[in-house]
């Protein structure tokens, strides 16, 4: 008799919408091979190279060699064994930090994980001890956190967020109603630069100001920093929470999904928090954090740790020069993009968009309800993907706007999707408006 | 005022035995370097080629283009891109079990995984979802797989072993036990080939029995599978319990660590059960743990991938084939090893040990307790490092035992580790002796 499950006793996060969420957009994207996407976040792909890869594993194999005195058993040893759970390029990534974002981070506070989506996994498997315990999230959200902490059964709790990035005061209010509840916040996650969908940044005195009600709350703040490297002026970047962060109120996520490449599946934590036992031994968080990562990944990949290592060393382990091309790319995207909306959409139309600062997303507000529905006829009917924003918030809320993505499309695509979006958009009105006159 | 995090305000696993032994026979591991290891139990590494990793993920791109179909830039999104969560080796993981397992398994029902660890936990993940679910494990147990369960607040009840692999009559009645409690036993954790720690094998007529009884008691098995290719006597396998399984009853998983290389990080899960959602859709278990995945890694990475495809790709997808050179070291190094305690301990000195039929781990018993200060005092008085027996059986019972393992020694290494182990049983011997007189 063949086993027969059903999804109600697996665990209840996989009925969960977040964890829905990218299956069903990918599912979307695969049906409309033909329809542009403006959907996808994932990184330019035309500079990638094959070759390169053979390179990159050379430079990291001589670096071992040279600068670090490895003998050719040891060599070995560290490429193919089982090896370090905090990984093998932290004294890079340590570099990286300092040359990039003028961050001092002690090497043994970074723990190496599978893509940053791990690094947030492991972070919050740490913090998640109790039913009372609840995570504050500034929202819209990156839906893989929500699906983390759907796994862990990680109750999600959402603080408002201004052009500016997040309501402080909205923050301090959810802290202080979680806490009359009985429940524990345990930290509040956020994207301060070119957020993932808002687009976003959090303004230099804001992040002061959040780090200053971090430590009056006793909260842990989880930075998360993909798209930091690529802001729309040269130069003007803000320095990352982390880098301002005094009282160690931080818990900084790095990803190189969007610098190096995702294939890699290479990113990052930085938790260099104290932590007592009860013997009055003294650890790192990221020490905590490595045996909760030897028990779900053991390490990671000492090859996939290499091909970044290779790209870091051959930058001087500057990611912001190894990606002067990529940022090019993504700055005349953004403005095309920015300029098209405004061609396409008159004041008068009460269609509205975000100008971001950097980054990959912009956020278009309509006059009519954005559901997956619509996603299906817009890329049926009119050709384009792109990804409603209702994915983001996690309550199922109908949302009146979609994300756009500039990352991995064309200045072509770019103008092709915005004629399709713009067709779509004055189908929608009018279709609302025969429906007004029907009803 | 800089941030105190108290080790009792995070994950409760964190305090857990399980999750603090790998870490501590690491740590005892770099204190004592110059001790003879016959604890380590990575695999033989004087057989890994830098210049192999290069020819590997030149094959994998050509199987792409020739095999695939792929052009230029899908071959570039393949394995630079974020990709399919299910992984990209697939289909070379279903031609090897069906070359040297003799199982058909669908492609579509694996999940290539960061490493055998992160099956475990996509699948204990997808299992645990209510507080009387319970994990039940033929005990001694991978220390992996009780570290994954209590990350996971998934108790574990141990089933006793015999030399001929588990006790089925005490599977049985843990599972009557545990329903009586008002508990559901989620599943069995098993290693049915050449097991670590204990080395032992379950006979054909068990496997099969244990099959029934999993129907019968409508009970997961979850096997796990890195030494089956290892036997001492050529061509003396035994059909897994997967390619016995006409009921979909067993959980398969699957590691690339001890056959091709652990830094490629690369494992899978073979889960073919039916699951049935609310609406009636039909689904595999396997896409539900990628749904889990999709939370925890993304995909596992396709550089990583390439290098495994690579070595299945360069020997007709036989691991059989590939790791011949590897099975003749472990197969003389098993008979050097028992050979070994046969001369240094008498039939009348009370040390037994048993004799595998395969796989890299002997456990010997001796006359007095093992625990971790003996570890020390071995490493540092004698210079030989094993593994204490209390480590994989997680409630802190001292175990009259020690794990030894042949997988990353040479012959000289067996013996002058064997000579050290003699002459610490020698001394705990006298020592008891003398205790007992003085007492």
């Amino acid at each position: 008799m063949i086993v027969d499950l059903h999804l109600a006793d697996l665990h209840p996060a996989l009925g969960d919408p977040a964890l829905n969420s990218m299956n069903f957009l990918n599912e979307v994207a695969q049906d409309y091979p033909d329809a542009v996407s403006l959907a996808a976040g994932r990184p330019y792909e035309e500079f990638f190279e094959f070759s390169a890869l053979h390179r990159y594993l050379d430079l990291f194999r001589q670096h071992l060699v040279d600068d670090l005195g490895q003998d050719p058993g040891q060599v070995h040893r560290t490429l193919f064994q089982y090896g370090r759970t905090k990984g093998i390029v932290h004294h890079l990534i340590a570099r990286n930090l300092a040359v990039d974002e003028g961050m001092t981070v002690d090497p043994e506070t970074i723990v190496v994980t599978v893509g940053c989506q791990e690094a947030m996994f492991l972070v919050l498997r740490a913090l998640r001890t109790d039913p009372r315990d609840v995570l504050l999230a500034a929202t819209p959200t990156y839906v893989g956190l929500t699906g983390a902490a759907r796994l862990l059964d990680f109750p999600v709790r959402p603080v408002a967020t201004t052009d500016s990035g997040v309501d402080l005061a909205d923050l301090r209010g959810q802290v202080h109603r979680a806490r009359a509840e009985g429940l524990r916040p345990r930290a509040c996650y956020l994207m301060p630069d070119f957020a993932n969908p808002s687009g976003t940044s959090i303004s230099l005195s804001d992040r002061q100001a959040l780090l200053d009600l971090a430590t009056e709350e006793e909260l842990l703040l989880i930075e998360d920093n993909p798209y930091g490297l690529f802001p729309v002026t040269e130069g003007r970047r803000l320095p990352t929470l982390k880098a301002l962060d005094t009282d160690r109120r931080v818990v900084y996520l790095g990803s190189f999904a969007k610098t190096v490449l995702p294939g890699a599946r290479v990113g990052y934590v930085v938790a260099d928090q104290p932590v007592t036992d009860a013997d009055g031994g003294r650890s790192h968080l990221a020490d905590q954090l490595a045996k909760v990562k030897s028990m779900v990944s053991v390490n990671t990949s000492p090859v996939a740790q290499a091909v970044v290592g290779g790209v870091l060393l051959a930058h001087d382990c500057s990611l912001v020069t190894a990606t002067v091309r990529q940022r090019t790319v993504y700055t005349s995207n953004l403005r095309h993009l920015v300029h098209g909306l405004a061609r396409r959409f008159s004041a008068g139309s009460s269609v509205r968009w975000t100008v971001p600062a950097g980054g990959f997303f912009v956020v278009v507000t309509v006059p009519f309800p954005v559901d997956d529905a619509l996603l299906h006829r817009s890329a049926r009917e009119y050709g384009v993907l792109w990804t409603p924003m209702a994915h983001f918030y996690g309550d199922g809320t109908p949302v009146h706007a979609l994300r756009l993505s500039v990352s991995a499309v064309t200045p072509d695509d770019i103008d092709r999707g915005l004629d399709r979006l713009a067709a779509l958009v004055a189908g929608e009105v009018a279709r609302q408006e025969t429906g007004a006159r029907v009803r």
